[in-house]
């Protein structure tokens, strides 16, 4: 309580430093991210990538099965659009629970079935993979964990070198899995494992502008402005979606929030009616063809008067709609698949900010453990 | 504001008669579904299904693909968990977007693609079905409107007979999708088409069955109770799983509650810490393998103080976590995937009655239209 009295503080710099122990775990695992790009973009670790992307595409699967729990089934998810988009393979999202609860032995022998986790210690992801690989099907873990269960229970394993995470909310680990898939699946388009040469150029910008997000400090002000709402709703489409149900999870994590996730399109379907007023909306929206076809939603979300928020480059948001705020990522020009490497930082720190100006502890959300275990 | 001021009188026969008009056509469509179930279960339908089915296990798919929006997104959820646990076929939820905005083209050619949508006119779902169709994917439209563009863009069109739908939240709609689809796979399962003989007797049961769960006012208490609830999470497991989302889209149509749905197992890892004592919580637990996998959820969220309503049937809930209250659903041992049929019954009493004594009009959501186009 004393904390977060003085978090309350009209002084920032008294604020700033009366918080300076809560949430530095997830302060620090947030800040190191571009370096844990450069790491997976180079050396042992890009190469340990490509091996396991030669060796996927060697194998030409029919189809792609991804599963995952939380953060790593939003990177999972980012996985799926990958490799429909850029690999033509048509993709499927596991539950667990029909292989765990029910029983099913789906036939998988021409599918690769991957497992996104960060621990590799989920009871559930391991049945699945293990199920999968008895009945034929190329297995792969990815997890921040080379010994892990998971990781040693598959044919294939990726480690996405991010170190150890502090905080019980899931940051850098996020980051590496997506980077982690972007290289695996730009590796099998590529044939030897390694990323075609265009896409090698834009790939070793990614540290340089992960710093220059990170640097920005407008979600410092939006923490303050959404110090007291009471839900929150963030959307985005196609390589964006990813991103939303990220910033979603983290303000559940760290702030305590109702904050509920759609597609764009999916908002529209339904949960539009929910939206009013006093409801903050988080649309992300860097440039591409998601963001291009985010116009008709936030012209909706406008029309019921919801706090926008847009994530992208100022000079390069949607026409027509101008947001309550702006939080800034700069693409520079580089292509949509890369973007959500770069856009959950700003937003990640809104969560870490957030939990501090409501006077929690963003590094140990109440009611959750590092390493969840469902069956 | 007449309305709303009377709806809140204390005398119930006054309170009833006030809002009688607004929620009316969602009351008479709720009301319609065990009408529909026997509609399907016999007759013309029941034949033009079999049909159907025959021609899919004919055809036998290596994976099924299926897509849908809102509420017949749900109901394709369901349909993955029957294909996955009963036929023993991997199964993908695609992300249309994936095609409309990416101009992905997946090789489907060994797949069956199932759009589900009760107008059958939203461009982005046909636009899927056009292209799986001429890459040589087998394509089925399991629709409300035989006449529409998905129905006539897939080569196969299954009509879910529900009859004009009132209210633009989807209730009976969305029963006639899951009975459809349950009868499509047991049908596939059965070889000609038709169920198998000891599946046929519980189906047969199912209008009843409905009789008796609607019959039930359990939920007006409830909708009493949580009239001024700021937000609401829905869980279930398993079968269970599709039932909570579409409880949450209730909700959030009807009555413009923030209202979140987690699988039992996603819960744990991560939103569990947003639930407090403020947060009432519908879990979904009727007996079988999802219900009895729901323990350590349960528990979890009493740990947190949650104001815990579990929907099932009274003596047959899972053991050591009284709940607040019980929304009962009698499933009288049938199995377990014909639950979800029957278990969303109430809560879409609960969605009407909450709506209404919010002072709002479920008929004719905010900001919402019958049919959603998106692309």
């Amino acid at each position: 309580m004393e904390y977060a009295r003085s978090a309350c503080s009209a002084d920032p710099q008294e604020r700033e430093s009366a918080v300076a122990e809560r949430g530095a775990g997830m302060a620090a695992d947030i800040a190191e991210q571009p370096e844990g790009y450069a790491r997976l973009l180079e050396g042992e670790h890009a190469r340990a990538i490509a091996d396991i992307a030669a060796r996927v595409a060697e194998r030409r699967p029919r189809h792609v099965v991804f599963v995952g729990r939380g953060t790593s089934d939003h990177a999972a998810l980012y996985g799926a659009y990958l490799t429909e988009i850029r690999l033509g393979i048509p993709v499927g999202l596991a539950s667990p629970s029909t292989v765990t609860l029910y029983g099913a032995r789906p036939d998988l022998s021409d599918a690769l079935v991957v497992g996104v986790s960060q621990s590799g210690g989920s009871p559930d992801l391991t049945e699945v993979l293990k199920v999968a690989r008895e009945t034929g099907a190329l297995t792969l873990a990815i997890t921040n964990n080379p010994g892990s269960v998971l990781a040693t229970t598959a044919e294939l394993s990726l480690d996405v070198a991010a170190g150890h995470e502090r905080a019980v909310a899931a940051t850098k680990t996020y980051t590496a899995e997506l980077l982690a898939l972007l290289l695996l699946v730009e590796g099998i388009r590529g044939g030897d494992g390694t990323p075609p040469a265009e896409e090698r150029a834009a790939l070793a910008e990614l540290p340089a502008l992960a710093e220059q997000a990170l640097a920005d400090r407008s979600a410092d002000d939006l923490a303050q402005r959404y110090r007291f709402a009471s839900r929150m709703v963030t959307t985005g489409r196609g390589y964006a979606y990813p991103t939303a149900r990220e910033t979603a999870l983290k303000l559940m994590e760290t702030s305590y929030l109702p904050a509920l996730a759609f597609s764009g399109a999916d908002l529209l379907h339904g949960p539009l009616a929910m939206v009013s007023g006093d409801t903050p909306v988080i649309a992300v929206a860097t440039p591409g063809r998601g963001g291009a076809a985010m116009g008709p939603v936030l012209t909706a979300l406008r029309e019921r008067g919801a706090d926008l928020v847009l994530v992208g480059a100022h000079d390069e948001l949607p026409a027509g709609t101008p947001p309550s705020s702006v939080l800034p990522v700069h693409t520079a020009g580089i292509r949509e698949e890369l973007h959500p490497i770069l856009e959950i930082l700003p937003l990640q720190r809104l969560a870490l900010r957030l939990s501090l100006e409501r006077g929690e502890n963003p590094d140990a959300p109440r009611g959750l453990r590092k390493v969840t275990e469902t069956w």
